[in-house]
């Protein structure tokens, strides 16, 4: 394994459901897993509206960074994958919210499905805050 | 805000339609949103065939490269999201032809819709030029 | 083109079948092009089942990586484009036998097609291997 890849053991955020991490650092950068709106306690908000789970992955985003020497307003990149298109301005309207200032580069893609019938799932890829 | 990270105000580029920079750079890389056939005057392609989407789309890519001290042939990796993987053939003639002798990594996704009804949407990751 | 990013002659790997390269270098990562499952001598498992096409799909990963001085132990960020969500739980099993203890960042991303017909590909970033 690579001196300079963090293998986290993340703080406010489920376990990961498979064989990955939720965020490692390489080369001053982060990579985030694609979250899903689970719960830190596990519980997945499939059945919860598409506000509620855009909510829940975000703040998924901004534990697995902050478990990585890294935060929100670092963010460089954000692929959204979305069940339905037609959630698009009610995605922007939350992120905006979110994310203030910032403005990463993005992308919001379009997926027949997502794991365990979520609506959302979003990765990212960050700076490392200095010092770190 | 990470005092490496460029919000440029792109030229040559519809204003993003929603809450992100068309290019953003970090660790001396640039990330490229999501883009899609829009002219720089706002007008959609949408309508138009998959041919012309498909250059208005990478017109677009080297508009943000060039927004934030980069180039098409800095480019090292190119998602490309297509609603129809029969465009294909296409797509790697026009992109071979505006790309010339370099070839970043590349993954073309077939996904069941883009927004505003496009057929393409291209996201990318290319190196800042030297000396920027 | 960039003295920095490498365009590799891939050992082990089919030739690309577009315009693309398998693995690109820049900023100490390597970028991997979304690999299918196809043989080093160029036939597509298309036809086979599905762990078939995830170890083919996941050595050309290795095979992509080893070209441009990198490895599966550096890994970074992985995107598992799947047309049938279903196939997760194999995936993931295939997946921690091949990758063994290291974790990186990974997305499973179902879609409605892949190309030639395929059930999986794979996107990948690592970090070049410390030397190189």
């Amino acid at each position: 394994m690579a001196g300079d890849i963090d293998h986290d053991a993340s703080h406010g955020l489920a376990a990961p459901g498979g064989h990955y991490s939720h965020a490692v650092r390489a080369g001053g950068l982060v990579f985030v897993s694609g979250q899903l709106p689970i719960a830190p306690d596990g519980t997945r908000f499939s059945g919860q509206n598409f506000e509620t789970q855009a909510r829940q992955a975000l703040a998924n985003v901004a534990a697995a960074l902050a478990s990585a020497a890294s935060a929100i307003d670092e963010l460089v990149q954000v692929c959204v994958y979305v069940t339905d298109i037609n959630d698009w301005p009610v995605f922007d309207r939350i992120y905006s919210e979110w994310i203030g200032a910032v403005r990463p580069a993005r992308a919001v893609v379009p997926v027949p499905a997502l794991h365990y019938g979520s609506r959302i799932e979003i990765e990212a890829v960050a700076s490392v805050v200095r010092g770190n």
